[in-house]
């Protein structure tokens, strides 16, 4: 198997972990980093990871893409709230052949990058994973860690089952998928309660939504809302698939996901990717979603007032 | 007419309003303060109104309600999270024939005095009032002012009627209601979403739900479940009055209601008697309300953390 240049681009704790991860394994993994960059020129990448820490030294990183250069796969894991920047950002490094990795969260993220780079070179990655950035250079692996990739559109290709064997021999849980869209509908059935609860209900844990039987019912309500619309829209979601995120979550322990953190740092907050695009198409086909509407409406409200 | 011995319990925004615009009317009012006690004494009570700053001095201010000693009305306007004192509270006022003048946020507030006074000496009121105590001793009044009195059940009799015409008398604008309870859910269609959202969404005030479009179309729909519920439990609600508390609170302007002020301040919200008793209603005779079920769990859960 040929040696892919690959660049991660934005370098928050998804993209240091699963580009660290490759790296480790020996990939040629070139980042592109702002907030961490001296940090871990110096002193490397940190991911902890199971009460082990992993240095990872001499990593080649970047401030621009333009000094990365042509690459066959650009892995996306920038905030969907900067993805105006993005066409300009990944220009340099989108060489002939390039394939675009996105790890983005919520809806659209795919489309967009497939308006300027072309659906067919635009892959997508769900990650289920338990991670936080806990300093500059400095990731925290909680738990779980699989990826799930699939093409733009259409069913997986060579290349997609190409990149799914890199990750698998950097030891990550990867799978291809069949239905990209399937799989983003099933992740936001997570994402909107539990990234959104945590944060309307005055920033409390994964733990917390579960211990209070109020606001674990309006989770659990929020997820039937989402599987009511990714149904309609034609997805097909296992009847044990709510049940089962309720028993993922339980493992979690007092785990504050990514939203959460983002917005206890006064960074922003992924609202319209997560909640406002799954809202648009509940609104657009019929399929009544009051409580995603709410929480959609006081998250708005309270990351604007934030920032 | 007779002159009434009036207590007012529970000296806030509203205890110090009415209270005082009763004894600046000549009446016999007492007052049991708390954390205004010697502010008011030394000082005197301030109300301001439309540019002008009313002081009350020398007013009978008390720290206990055995040195008041019984009356002819006992004016409540504690919040409901202090009711579990209320009976201890009031014993020493109920001389014989005295009433109480619940004037309480929420619902079943005189059902709970009924139980320990005997439902004929409850009277409840509704004030539709623009309050805030702005500092010790210091009420601000922003607009409105009108109190709706009637009897915790059945039709008004005598000495409702007596307690209006004292108001009255004062120089408020106070009315008889037959059907308390219908004025109670109406008055929750204002309460339940401008009192919930201004906190849920990060303390913001009326003016900001009015104008931004997604918090103002949920208020709208948090008031027709409050109206679908009140229909439901067999109260009359005019066809325009929604669109009529829109219309009165577009004059308010960034006015922050009772509980957003309990809240920023780190005070005791009435959580239960705003949100919860009229979602307990509602799912007992089975009307769906998912957005008031929302509010009510975030609200619980915000204020839980905040005190």
């Amino acid at each position: 198997m040929r040696k892919l240049k690959i660049a991660v681009v934005g370098s928050g704790a998804v993209g240091c972990y699963y580009g660290g991860m490759l790296a480790r394994a020996g990939e040629d993994v070139h980042f592109l980093m702002r907030r961490d960059l001296e940090v871990v020129r110096t002193e490397g990448l940190r991911i902890r990871s199971g009460g082990e820490e992993h240095v990872l030294e001499a990593l080649p990183t970047y401030a621009s893409t333009s000094e990365i250069g042509a690459c066959d796969l650009v892995i996306v894991a920038v905030k969907t709230t900067s993805n105006e920047v993005l066409e300009a950002l990944l220009a340099p490094l989108m060489g002939e052949g390039a394939r675009i990795l996105n790890l983005q969260n919520g809806l659209g993220n795919e489309e967009f990058l497939a308006e300027y780079f072309g659906k067919e070179r635009v892959m997508g990655g769900l990650c289920f994973v338990c991670l936080n950035r806990v300093d500059r250079g400095v990731i925290e692996h909680y738990g779980h860690g699989s990826i799930s990739i699939g093409e733009a559109e259409g069913a997986p290709r060579g290349h997609t089952h190409e990149v799914v064997e890199a990750f698998r021999a950097a030891g990550i849980d990867a799978r291809v998928v069949e239905n990209l869209g399937t799989e983003s509908w099933r992740k936001l059935v997570w994402n909107v309660p539990f990234n959104g609860l945590t944060i309307a209900a005055g920033g409390v844990t994964v733990a917390d939504v579960l211990e209070d039987p109020g606001l674990r019912k309006v989770a659990r309500e929020l997820m039937v809302e989402i599987v009511e619309t990714a149904k309609a829209l034609g997805h097909d979601i296992p009847g044990d698939f709510i049940e089962g995120q309720f028993e993922k979550t339980a493992v979690m322990g007092p785990y504050k996901p990514s939203s959460l953190v983002d917005y206890l740092e006064g960074c922003a907050v992924e609202v319209e990717s997560i909640w406002g695009e799954p809202l648009r198409a509940a609104q657009t086909i019929g399929v009544p979603t009051p409580r995603l509407e709410m929480l959609y409406v006081l998250l708005r409200q309270l990351t604007s007032t934030e920032s």
